[in-house]
């Protein structure tokens, strides 16, 4: 990858500095939250008895299922249903001959999602795949409540069964009980992974592998990443961005802008804002994660970015090549006045608005950082994880935060459980 | 609707009359920009002839076309996307016997989207919908220049002329010309109507008609909608809303976190991001908009909401009743621990979750409005549209700010042209 902090970033040998004293805390082991850091390792891990499984699961899914159906929030399905939607598309479930249709319940509390589902999926050879560590998180058991009592009235108990996929606690927990009473094939959340940062545990990798996401390429560029984001080196694109974007927030950048390249990346920017959000935002402090589609939301916060607050900083995250040329025809008449730019590709009209874009917002008082990833692949996706994930355990350790917890959670749902009876 | 402001929320006497002026600013056409405030008489336009003829085409395409595209960036793809997405669900293009699946394409430049639709439509009946004022902008022109060169290869050009329609000017720009030369049917973006307030134009009306949605419900919800907001009681919702919000913004609110109900009002939430953040972001000031799917994002933003910088402040969007009712089941085992929960539905979850959140985000420091619309139907969409059109404009005037301009806009434009070589 590339990084380009633009000229409006001056990065003292202090911010540096500070950026490898966090990454050193990181890897030695010594920071709050430090037995929560077991995905640095993950890449490690596909030598074992569980990958294998993940991938021998996943491969007759995609040749067998018709649809899947991954049950979880939060963690236990952004990591996914980004890399699907930026993998295979935002239009998956409607391209034929790709494997099973996969949706993605229980991460709200929605009705009309769920028979919608149940609509779109009758008559078809269907599996879940229910994701929660504990079993109890109330919108993913929900959604499994009414799924479970779906498939043991259509297949019977038995065939039920084996139509449940579940990812869950080794050894504890409501669902773990439950998958061994009813004997749910089951795969593993480890101790040492928290939810945001669960993407290459079977938590994303076996929605992954059943929609024909090569896995072995994602934890191969995943590995690549964690060396090459673990170096203290000056160079380290993870260190550069995270001492970049705490400089920028202690002189009043509150607020971070994600900008990327069109619709397929939609998730992961969702993915990049649980991830951070999740991490930072504490003590009455942290960046606030925002994101922008480009160039489709510069005719929507284009406006606000260019002359809005001046709290924001950006971080446009693009591609080198996409993997899919079209060139620009010509026209005969050329009433739109475009024939000018006929010939070029696509890819050359997006590289002149990205470009566009990083002077203009420049030039506007928002210091950009440009992030150039080589391409859309397998491989980049398990590196971009690997950049984010290290990216943000510095940065946090930056501002002496615990980059692992998320005490903050429990607010709303304690209010929750009082309001519906729990209580009682 | 209802309003809450919550405890944590004190509107002065002046907050109330600085609205109340802000919207005889409107009213009166005596503010900036007021050449272009014909959006508020649009739910007026039901007997018109343009909309004989969108009610006319939308049942023709939904009763016979497999498809329609739209091409269309900003304001011209926003409101129709968010309104089939509300109305007709999410998964609209997969389900069957529903009327056409609607794309959206133009809205940004992506070999891959445009690959990706051609690819599912191949061999259908379908219709393109482009829709622009000038016929010029990059990013629907190019994608228009592809689809026209595609219908013309495949059908010939006079039948390809046939499936092309066109939203644009109603007298001058390239794509009326080209409408004009070739016989397009066309239908207008009147001269007084900005983009992001156009979705009750031809611009969004028509993709909605050919959906299925009942345009004329729409209309009527958007009257009463505008009569309501236009009055200038203390009572009126739009006005203690932009009340409350910008007095929160002078005491360091920055950021408004649009919260809504589920994945099916995710691209209203995109809408309102547009019209607020195009309207406000302005002279360096204004407040940042960004969303929260409820409860999705209680498990990803929810952390930083409740813990984080408290420059937030919330509005939490819901529905008193959401037309699906699914019961929560029992189960015998009992394991998750929610028995005693079943028999309850989930929009009682949901309220009892979106209660919890109110109180807990209150609590952290976050001050939360609370707006509560009847229920999500083709009258609630128009009653929502007039809604927070009316409480933008309002909102905008009471900080000295055009709501109907974009200048920043043209920033990025300028300098990707010159990059693709316009100005050589």
């Amino acid at each position: 990858m590339k990084i380009d902090l633009t000229s409006a970033i001056r990065l003292t040998p202090g911010d540096l500095q500070q950026a490898q004293a966090a990454l050193r805390t990181l890897k030695t082991g010594t920071g709050a939250g430090s037995e929560f850091t077991g995905w640095t390792t993950l890449p490690q891990t596909t030598g074992t008895e569980e990958f294998r499984r993940i991938c021998q699961l996943g491969k007759k899914l995609y040749e067998e299922a018709d649809a899947l159906i991954v049950i979880g929030i939060g963690g236990s399905y952004m990591g996914a249903r980004s890399a699907i939607e930026l993998l295979k598309t935002p239009y998956h479930n409607q391209r034929k001959g790709n494997g099973p249709a996969i949706y993605f319940l229980g991460n709200g509390i929605c009705a009309e999602d769920i028979r919608t589902v149940l609509q779109l999926v009758e008559g078809t050879d269907y599996y879940v795949n229910v994701i929660s560590k504990s079993g109890t998180t109330l919108e993913p058991a929900l959604a499994f409540r009414v799924l479970k009592q779906e498939l043991q009235t259509r297949l019977g108990k038995e065939e039920a069964a084996r139509h449940i996929i579940c990812t869950t606690d080794k050894a504890r927990g409501a669902l773990k009980t439950l998958a061994d009473a009813e004997g749910y094939e089951c795969f593993v959340i480890p101790d040492d992974v928290g939810g945001r940062y669960s993407v290459l545990t079977a938590v994303g990798l076996l929605p992954m592998a059943a929609a024909g996401i090569d896995i072995r390429q994602v934890m191969e560029g995943a590995a690549a990443g964690m060396k090459e984001f673990f170096a203290e080196e000056d160079s380290n694109p993870a260190l550069l961005y995270s001492a970049a974007r705490i400089a920028l927030y202690r002189t009043g950048k509150k607020i971070e802008i994600f900008s990327y390249q069109g619709e397929k990346m939609r998730s992961f920017a969702e993915w990049y804002k649980q991830l951070f959000g999740e991490s930072e935002g504490k003590e009455l402090g942290g960046i606030f994660p925002a994101s922008c589609q480009l160039t489709a939301d510069l005719h929507s916060l284009g406006q606000y970015i260019q002359e809005g607050e001046r709290i924001l900083m950006e971080s446009i995250v693009r591609f080198e090549k996409t993997g899919c040329e079209l060139v620009i025809p010509k026209d005969d008449d050329d009433l739109d006045g475009l024939n000018y730019t006929a010939g070029k590709t696509f890819d050359d009209a997006f590289l002149a608005a990205a470009q566009g874009v990083k002077k203009a917002h420049a030039d506007g008082g928002v210091p950009v950082m440009e992030l150039i990833f080589d391409r859309p692949d397998e491989w980049n996706l398990g590196y971009m994880t690997a950049f984010y994930e290290v990216s943000c355990a510095v940065s946090s350790y930056m501002r002496d935060i615990n980059p692992f917890n998320q005490p903050g959670v429990e607010a709303y749902k304690k209010n929750m459980f009082t309001l519906l009876g729990k209580y009682r």
